[in-house]
């Protein structure tokens, strides 16, 4: 049991090394001496547990689809509707991409048009998008707007942050996300609503 | 003159060879000879232009710094006003994104991580599209919302579109760009003038 957790443990520094030198490297460039190296582990470690380079960013992207999944379910309880949920969930994947390098290499390696194709984070974003804000239309808090095409748009809007945000961290900062949603919301949200809606996230804003 | 005139079609087809190898490949992994065989030129004439793949890059880049800065004109004085002329320019940009890939390879080099910044396109397109709304408001067409504000969403927005359109040409496509300005117009436009505002651009749709 020591042992296989001793391995457990081994696997996830091996992940958060790939994803920080994919990060800093990119994909092609990043050599499987610098990860290992990085991780603090031999090159035959990282070989026991990860055939190939290729291998590891698909469990890069698989360890930021899981991240992504817990965001995207973590404050389902706490807003009064689905389009605050939306505000607030975008909220903290803004956070998460600053602070987690797994997360943000995982977005990274999903656009690389070099690699096959894993699980689409930004798929995987975009339908929990549309999905909320059909659930909003259903509560009747989303005006007359379609929620296909909403979602279109802050899912656009959302990756230009994220893609933008590590030449300049400003663009994934709470001063921006908040601005988008103050642009939008009055377009999206029914009147009745509008004004108990808050863009810059309901739930107190703890940054990690 | 007829030497020099070579000379400089050497350079374009280079240009154009490294913008597609880049694109497909990423600059990292980009090797000089597929970019001088798809030119038709030899490894010495690629040599005796660009003394480097970064300088390849880097002409790369200013060609498409070049291009967008012909596309943020060519519209001018076609729009009624500049809130129009936002979108018609966003249109032009989507096209041209799709259909020419030294525009496209600017922005994804632009995007680069690994490489030193060049002239930074984002950065290009963020100041004329803030131009343009604040231009927009001092003509009283801006609805009650801040230029600089509007700007950061319809930046992030655009380059949402470029970066997910590679995978998927939908996100490029004249029609999501319409979507897009449906959804955002009726909250950037005064009443007075959005029902003149056209999102689908306004003047005729001719693909290239």
């Amino acid at each position: 049991m020591v042992k296989q957790e001793r391995a457990l443990r081994t696997r996830e520094a091996l992940i958060k090394s790939a994803a920080t030198v994919f990060d800093r490297d990119g994909f092609s460039v990043a050599s499987l001496t610098a990860i290992s190296s990085l991780a603090g582990v031999s090159n035959g470690a990282l070989h026991f547990h990860f055939a190939s380079k290729a291998a590891l960013a698909d469990a890069v992207e698989e360890a930021a689809a899981e991240r992504l999944a817990h965001i995207v379910t973590v404050h389902e309880e706490e807003a009064a509707n689905a389009l605050q949920l939306l505000v607030n969930t975008s909220h903290e994947l803004a956070r998460r991409l600053t602070a987690d390098v797994v997360l943000r290499a995982g977005f990274e390696l999903s656009r690389d048009q070099v690699r096959e194709g894993g699980p689409g984070l930004y798929q995987q974003w975009h339908r929990w998008v549309e999905g909320a804000l059909k659930r909003a239309a259903g509560e009747g808090v989303l005006n007359q707007v379609k929620p296909e095409d909403a979602a279109t748009s802050v899912v656009a809007a959302t990756t230009g942050f994220e893609v933008l945000g590590p030449q300049d961290p400003e663009w994934l900062s709470h001063r921006t996300i908040t601005r988008f949603w103050r642009l939008l919301l009055p377009r999206l949200a029914d009147p009745s609503v509008l004004g108990d809606l808050v863009a810059a996230g309901s739930r107190p804003h703890v940054r990690p």
